[in-house]
């Protein structure tokens, strides 16, 4: 509840916080929300060395962005590893598990479902 | 049309050409779409010092990460400039313009509409 979510227009720095800027940084928090609105919604997660998150899915689509580290992703039917610099799309309600190989930072985008925010239409 | 879009579970390295691997790599195509759902779209954009791109604005929330360079990005209430790992939030319908100010490189994920995909829902 302490962390400020980002408004429209604003930015961060989500790199690194040993490479990062003093201002603006995101730092090596374990999960931090950038932000949230009807449609879509960022965090930025920092998992060290042998983390593990089990198997979950989500609603909507998703992006992962290796921000640094290397992290391993198990889908259904597949294992990969994200390396730094690597981007990975996956569909909406595919599920996933994650593995931290090195200590690793996250940047994580979900579409949200924006039916339930039409009113009447 | 020859690009490859990724699939579920599909990764790509988005750093640049001289940075990334000689694999999957995504290099410094002027605009390159990762890939497109209904739901959620990705591109990433190279911009060369002093191109700019007029205003503009799409219907869903965007997140605009700046891969490399410094981009200025103009809204209707300010000016920023996004440096290398900054990255910006803009809210559906929030109008933008950009203009490179170094050779840069955008990663550009937006959120579509999706009410015009759930059918007799």
């Amino acid at each position: 509840m302490a962390q400020k979510h980002l408004s429209s227009g604003d930015s961060i720095n989500i790199l690194p916080a040993t490479n990062a800027g003093t201002t603006g940084t995101a730092g090596n928090i374990p999960a931090q929300a950038l932000f949230k609105d009807a449609q879509l919604e960022v965090m930025r997660l920092y998992l060290p060395a042998a983390k593990h998150i089990a198997a979950h899915q989500v609603d909507g689509p998703i992006t992962i962005f290796c921000i640094e580290g290397q992290v391993e992703i198990q889908t259904d039917h597949a294992s990969k590893i994200l390396h730094t610099g690597d981007l990975m799309y996956l569909a909406a309600s595919a599920s996933h598990a994650l593995t931290a190989i090195d200590d690793s930072s996250l940047l994580v985008t979900i579409a949200l479902q924006g039916s339930a925010h039409h009113a009447n239409a």
